[in-house]
């Protein structure tokens, strides 16, 4: 293990190491340090306070996963509200479909900025799209205080620790569904499937007086502490478990370069296997 | 970081490191270095030339994916060989089916002895199955000598190195062909999805000449390096991946306790995200 490696301890008795070959970017922000380091492996990292957010190899997985299964859950999405994201990798995802009107929420700006600097890869043209609009500002604040209503709101926050807890909250998640239109969708990352089995069952526990299905479904995400990666859907119309390959075929049919997400796939991610369902359905 | 660790380098930027407690046992045999470890999240650990093999915590879905898909493939298997496995744990899962007889041929009678030591959580019963018959040899030379023909066989074997080398050459795979019988199903575990695709498309390459149908297929193991983990079929019959979930859930109706393995669990591990897909069938 010669050279300079991130370590990146998931839990106490756990930890990843990936190599890396140089910095390219290191910042203190307002909320947190920001790191981006180049890697052989992966390519660029993303890293904040210490725990790898994104990188150029794997991002698909997680962007991917966290913008197609809720957009076609909902049968006609057109106005889509993301919080975090200051990568872009996420709102690069959500253009793909044919909405009408995009709303990144980021709190810190210099995640934005590092990104669209070393992480063009990532965020593509997705800060140029005419439909994208930035906010640089408290997503829990402009949620409580946007007359906007969105059918789709994707949260993809850091760990709920610092600037990101209340984004778990259950008054958060009431909020969210109130600023949903009838048939909206909800999407979190609701953290590791094999180190933060708690959380998922925060995130579940916190999401159901708001949304009549409550949904968790998986994605590998290389990088991330334990690979298996949960998210949680909260829904006021469809079942996303229960939507037709098929449809989901037609809504992709004209999305190119989907290297994750499938209308099968759909399905399978949220089938959880036995041992994992019922960890996370665990009351 | 305090304390000992396992430190698992699959690849030589990565490395993922697990707590251990204390060391039960810790052997040269005449094959490679055994070790059995405790640890806090994963229960004991069985080591081998310093690679995680398999750990009471997450050993289920190693064995339940390397055991069941292969078997419900073959329309009625009565007879399986198991070549490696020496801890039990997939001889395990192939005597929950209603087989005739299971051999199994591990080269290192240390492995048996010290699991059944150790990891009796893991191997239960299994070597004491009226079933069952262990031989300890070499599992190419068995497969080149016996007269027996078998339904299935199932290749738990460490990576190519050292005394495994052989156990994925072609001519082993030609020899493993001519002892199945018509319907005949081999799967073999192919390594790393995510570090070791050059060994997967070997294991593909090697198969074709013997084998009408190859599919790959996935699960997530999470002490192995990457998570993502391949396993790859050769069937002289039926295509693996369109059993239908109907057959599978007959199939398996009576097996209690199933963790991993379920009927729409069998098709999505065949359903390669579009990414590793390109990647695994690259020529």
């Amino acid at each position: 293990m010669r050279g300079a490696w991130i370590v990146d301890q998931g839990v106490s008795d756990i930890t990843s190491a990936f190599k890396i070959t140089r910095c390219l970017h290191d910042e203190r922000t307002p909320y947190q340090h920001l790191e981006i380091y180049d890697s052989p492996r992966f390519g660029r990292m993303l890293v904040l306070d210490g725990a790898v957010q994104t990188t150029e190899g794997d991002e698909f997985v997680y962007h991917e996963m966290l913008a197609h299964p809720a957009l076609c859950a909902h049968p006609r999405p057109r106005t889509v509200l993301i919080i975090g994201g200051g990568d872009g990798g996420l709102l690069e995802e959500v253009l793909k479909h044919p909405i009408e009107r995009a709303t990144m929420v980021e709190i810190d700006a210099a995640v934005v900025r590092a990104s669209r600097q070393y992480l063009s890869t990532i965020c593509g043209a997705a800060f140029e799209d005419p439909r994208a609009t930035l906010v640089i500002g408290d997503g829990i604040a402009y949620v409580r205080e946007t007359p906007d209503r969105f059918d789709v709101v994707l949260i993809d926050s850091t760990d709920p620790e610092g600037a990101a807890t209340g984004l778990f909250a259950p008054e958060f998640y009431a909020q969210v569904a109130n600023r949903l239109t009838p048939q909206g969708v909800l999407a979190v990352q609701s953290g590791s499937a094999v180190y933060q089995q708690e959380l998922i069952r925060m995130v579940r526990r916190h999401l159901r007086p708001s949304f009549p299905t409550v949904r968790t479904y998986v994605a590998t995400v290389t990088t991330y502490p334990g690979v298996l990666w949960s998210f949680t859907v909260g829904t006021k119309g469809r079942d996303p478990h229960a939507i037709a390959p098929e449809e989901i075929a037609r809504r992709v049919a004209a999305i190119a370069g989907l290297r994750y997400y499938t209308p099968s796939g759909h399905r399978a991610a949220f089938d959880l296997p036995p041992y994992l369902r019922e960890q996370v359905e665990m009351e």
